[in-house]
């Protein structure tokens, strides 16, 4: 049988990176160096099978998945990734999908190029707590709460294709197998926005960001409270995802501004660096949309593309409510 | 119902401490700004229930344990404690529970002054992944891998007492309700070693160190193998727990051998450093043992106290084997 060591040394430890960590796996801590003057983004995220993923999913996906909606987070906050640790419950060490786990993590974090530094593995239900790091520049941070008045707001890429996966998945909306599959692909394997995060803060060009996870609305929401200001958001220009996009309107509304699951960016910026967005996105191609202002007035509006208000019942989702 | 944002800004989220962290709970990240030339010490443990801890057991001896038990890795490597992230799945949101835990853990963060800096919520089994940050000078870090020939092998505080509580609980040794109650402290209540594990990597007057967590032998073995040197070990010379002290010597040496959940330290030293050591343990207050030597020989080899070879069969605690 596989001993949780020999589990940690054969999927999990790998040859060092040159990169900020003196020492990784194998002691009873990491140790990063932060590159001089700058500081250190930290996030942290559980998964739970049965919650945050279906019970027998692919062990690949999951693994990039993982660590995709972690990246996220840096992503909103602009820094650049540096490493990560993993914290693993699992109910039985079995090689087929550990093999599949690690390759799908790993594949990601190359891509990025960063290390997993250190973690803990246990018996358990199955659950993945990834907690990862950045660097930034001080005050380069885009901060929810730095969103001011007459800000343009901004989203990367498109929304709802995720949720549209979950709707097939679930019987809730009618897919075709070839559809659902297309749209599946953005709900298993999110690609995290982190050079365009990147740019935006080390340009100092937006003000407030955050990454799409629980519905565009309620995270949004977010930075509308701890900013001070309201918004008014065109509905109608939120960017569809492929498959959402050949859907009825009141399903694409309902997707794009409260769908879940989408990791892309939401973000506010002056009208004044509107040309220096479009250049910084179109040089990490990611495409970015234009679909709403910061307020004065406290709230949400929802509208339609005529400017006439839609009242949508939406909500974010919350894991203690749902 | 408490929602997730609630729960977390009624039972998490405090006023700032003057630390590190530049911004804390409720943005995408959290920001530590690292000492000018400090690295940044990370460990990540996870809690599960029915693993770490019974079912139904006490929330703020957990929140407790929680975070020692990272803590005592930070302790490990000789590092200043700065902050931590919990992520948390809980089968529901019960207030009593998370007055309890959350008491439990800013208790403890309170008396070591970290700051809970950022994480995660969500409905799931419940389990616990604490991340903790310290700090410390670069090459001051007591690593596993340090160990030579020729050190005296030391243990701080007593061993055995939670092994002995556990073993009361599952009735597998018989223990009186005030035995057990007493030894129980040791299980529920860990006190991290940090102040010790500082002082011995600030003066440079250890080697190796590493926390007892899955039991003496088998943490013992990571120094030996990843320093490449073997050990005399005297089983005798053990500091048992003050229950397990008035227990007979089989019992005595099987658990402060290789009990288990000790978060005591043991570290490696030159003969040269007795002295100093002594001075260090005594100026925070915490017992230290010499127990044995590094040899140049593999292999850990117990002896009794007139130093003839003991033969017992231990073993470390493995998750998944055991």
């Amino acid at each position: 049988m596989l001993s949780e060591f020999d589990l940690i040394k054969e999927y999990f430890q790998r040859p060092r990176h040159p990169v900020r960590a003196s020492l990784g796996i194998g002691d009873d801590c990491a140790l990063l160096t932060p590159g001089a003057g700058m500081q250190t983004a930290i996030s942290s995220d559980m998964l739970v099978e049965g919650r945050h993923f279906f019970a027998g999913e692919d062990a690949y996906r999951l693994g990039h998945k993982s660590l995709a909606v972690n990246l996220s987070d840096l992503a909103a906050m602009g820094a650049r990734p540096v490493g990560f640790t993993l914290a693993l419950a699992l109910p039985a060490a079995e090689r087929s999908w550990l093999d599949g786990f690690s390759r799908g993590l790993f594949d990601l974090a190359d891509a990025f190029n960063i290390e997993l530094i250190g973690g803990d593995t246990t018996k358990g239900p199955l659950t993945i707590c990834i907690t990862v790091f950045g660097e930034l520049a001080p005050d380069s941070a885009l901060r929810r709460s730095a969103a001011q008045v007459d800000d343009d707001l901004w989203i990367s890429g498109t929304l709802g294709d995720a949720r549209l996966a979950l709707a097939g998945y679930r019987h809730e909306v009618a897919l075709d197998a070839a559809s659902l599959q297309a749209a599946a692909v953005r709900m298993h394997l999110p690609v995290p926005r982190v050079e365009l995060g990147m740019l935006l803060a080390q340009q100092r060009i937006a003000h407030a960001a955050i990454d799409i996870s629980d519905g565009l609305v309620g995270d949004l929401g977010h930075i509308l409270a701890q900013s001070g200001v309201g918004a008014t958001l065109d509905v109608d220009a939120l960017p569809a995802g492929a498959v959402l996009a050949t859907r009825e309107t009141a399903l694409r509304r309902a997707y794009t501004a409260a769908g879940g699951d989408d990791y892309e960016l939401c973000f506010t910026a002056p009208a004044s660096a509107r040309s220096a967005i479009l250049a910084a996105a179109a040089s990490v191609a990611t495409p970015v949309s234009r679909v709403g202002r910061i307020d004065a007035a406290s709230g949400l509006r929802l509208c339609d593309a005529s400017g006439a208000p839609l009242d949508l019942a939406l909500q974010g989702f919350d894991h203690f409510t749902s």
